[in-house]
């Protein structure tokens, strides 16, 4: 018999209700399958707690934060395994301390490192189904560490990487992957395989269907991920790797973001070194430096410098670059107002003028194109905000994405 | 320095303003003591949790039933403990696995068998304030077990008896035990000072500040308890050994009860044994004979027996009585409307006349006894229940318990 990972997000398990729709879901695998389901807690649990720690401090102390939050899954667990109990299925609820798993020891930010799976492997010969509380770990002070916003997808990986699961679907509210934002656009259409690294490029693009370290831990485990929703019955994405989902298009997905900002520096002295001088505090300071371009100025001994950040980061880089001691500049400039579109597909690697397509199709819209960006399966451009939707649909339309 | 167990009960965390009010409270022990701390929930939190089990199942599993509302705890205890680490304190939740509390493994009604000291103690000589969560446990199989109802009380008399604390004080919404309920009369007074026999005699007749079996716990442990309001400064109860608590009344306490019910087998044909033949499937089936009392009926063959059991268990007590082939009776008869009415008191072994006292005492008033009942330090009469708080009052003026 195989073995599957089910997960499922806050709002599959977000009221009784839903939680008697998902022991449904689980009871439909219980037959062909041995079943692993990971949970969230149900929708508006985590913030709930969270909000009562911010009246206590804005602080509030990391290692009580993971305690406190790490409540919300204990509750869904129990409450869907009780479900199921009701149902007449053997299940009983697991928390991370109860099997155990073990993460690196970082409050709020943890990884697991290690899933013992013995009792898992115990108790599913015995006939059970195990419901494990995702989101959290413990570390090895006995303390409860959590994995930060998303933790449930890393832990239903790890545990189809530890447990030898032939495949982990993922139940969220969403159908699966799109081509596009289905919210912004319409013609948007479900992707019915897409592979590991596209999926990366989407994810970390702004499609909010799963966090990129999760996609990762998956391409390197090789585990099939399907995603589909908890709230219909249509087949979803199944994400798997490259030579298994390829399909006869050029581009898989188009992203835009609305997060960024485009700082640009004028007139820096040139000197060698002078990049690495002016990123390195940034780094040093958790700031995410993207899309980078520098021109050579007319009298060769100064440089312009044009790079993007997230918008948020914004105030902490004006400081940095203002007590840069080591660089001398004419101005800084910023722009909160750009968005980055990106186009996205294994298939561009062996298709010859996918970029010229791209430009030209934003050139017949009179979008003019600020930064340019590429990677093996990646062309992503930084255009004014207000021409993203155009930019999207005109690359959707270029590209055959409706059909 | 001396080591205190402080528990606060769930009105007295029941908000971020009152978690900050307990916070103070603790700093001010810490000056002058090693503190270990039991919380139990917010108020309204278990509640909360017990309706959404019952939206699944009125028959909800015992065990996922511990598992869900052990989280309320887990909430309460890392928000105190992250409010003493704001205020600057060295503070850490625990919950039961952590330390582990060890129970027999029931679940739901659980006892707390063994506390592995050796990490609370480690952590108290590094001068931390240990918060830990009442109510729970972990059995054998690192499964969690509640201990029922109140029973965070039975936590920190544990904590008190294994980690050798010289004192626990219970922190509750009440100022104290008083002499009878002081919402029902006025003129009831708060007592200093209460033996530990006399304490378990006003808890199971009704006086509802502590569970017995915690009372029980901390007399065979020699622990002192002191029962207080953490909402207001004053001092509150001290439960203690019956030679640190002679005070030079006859009487400490008079309680009521409102939950009794009156039972009368008419015409039972009399034989020996037959009162074992009666009670033994009342006893099987849970339900507790409180009073009883026998008449032999007029022509000798036959007998009147009347007893008490609680109200809640009337029907099965009717079902039982009917199904049993034993016993030949004429007539069975109930009564709701009766109120078990007692006086406590060490004092009165020493004492002669006080049942004499109290009969005269309530024949002044015209009330009937119906039954009575009699113990070492308390006598108790079964009344009419609409002449229960004249019966209390004439009492409470006689035994001079207003001074």
């Amino acid at each position: 018999m195989k073995t599957i990972v089910l997960k499922f997000g806050g709002t599959s398990v977000g009221s009784i209700k839903r939680i008697k729709k998902v022991a449904k879901i689980i009871k439909s695998y219980s037959k062909k399958y041995r079943v692993i389901v990971l949970s969230s807690a149900m929708s508006g649990t985590t913030n709930k707690l969270i909000s009562m720690s911010k009246k206590i401090s804005n602080s509030f102390s990391d290692q009580e934060y993971d305690a406190l939050v790490s409540a919300g899954e204990q509750i869904s667990c129990s409450l869907l395994a009780g479900q199921l109990i009701e149902n007449g299925i053997k299940a009983r609820s697991w928390m991370a301390w109860q099997i155990p798993i073990l993460t690196d020891g970082k409050h709020k930010h943890s990884r697991i490192k290690f899933i013992n799976n013995r009792i898992i492997n115990k108790y599913l010969r015995a006939g059970g189904i195990p419901i494990i509380a995702g989101f959290q770990g413990v570390n090895k002070n006995s303390q409860i560490t959590t994995i930060g916003r998303g933790g449930t997808d890393a832990s239903a990986i790890m545990f189809a990487k530890f447990l030898n699961a032939d495949r982990c679907v993922i139940y969220t509210d969403v159908e699966g992957v799109f081509t596009t934002d289905p919210n912004k656009l319409k013609k948007a259409k479900k992707i019915k395989k897409i592979s590991y690294e596209e999926m990366l490029e989407m994810a970390s693009l702004g499609s909010k269907v799963m966090q990129p370290h999760s996609i990762q831990d998956a391409r390197l485990n090789r585990i099939d991920i399907e995603v589909k929703s908890s709230f219909s019955n249509k087949t979803g994405t199944l994400i798997t790797k490259r030579k298994n989902a390829i399909n006869n298009r050029i581009i898989t997905g188009i992203s835009s973001t609305d997060n960024d900002a485009k700082v640009t520096l004028l007139g820096v002295k040139d000197r060698p070194g002078i990049a690495a001088t002016i990123f390195k505090p940034l780094s040093e300071n958790s700031i995410n430096v993207d899309m980078v371009v520098q021109n050579i100025s007319s009298n060769g001994k100064e440089t312009d410098l044009t790079f993007t950040i997230k918008s948020s980061d914004l105030p902490k880089t004006k400081k940095i670059i203002t007590k840069n001691k080591n660089i001398t500049l004419k101005k800084m400039v910023f722009d909160k107002n750009v968005s980055k579109v990106s186009i996205i597909g294994v298939g561009m690697v062996t298709t010859p003028g996918v970029t010229f397509r791209m430009f030209q199709a934003l050139a017949k819209q009179n979008i003019n194109i600020q930064v340019i960006s590429t990677s093996e399966i990646k062309i992503s451009v930084l255009i004014n905000r207000k021409n993203a939707m155009k930019a999207v649909k005109s690359l959707h339309a270029e590209f055959n994405l409706t059909k």
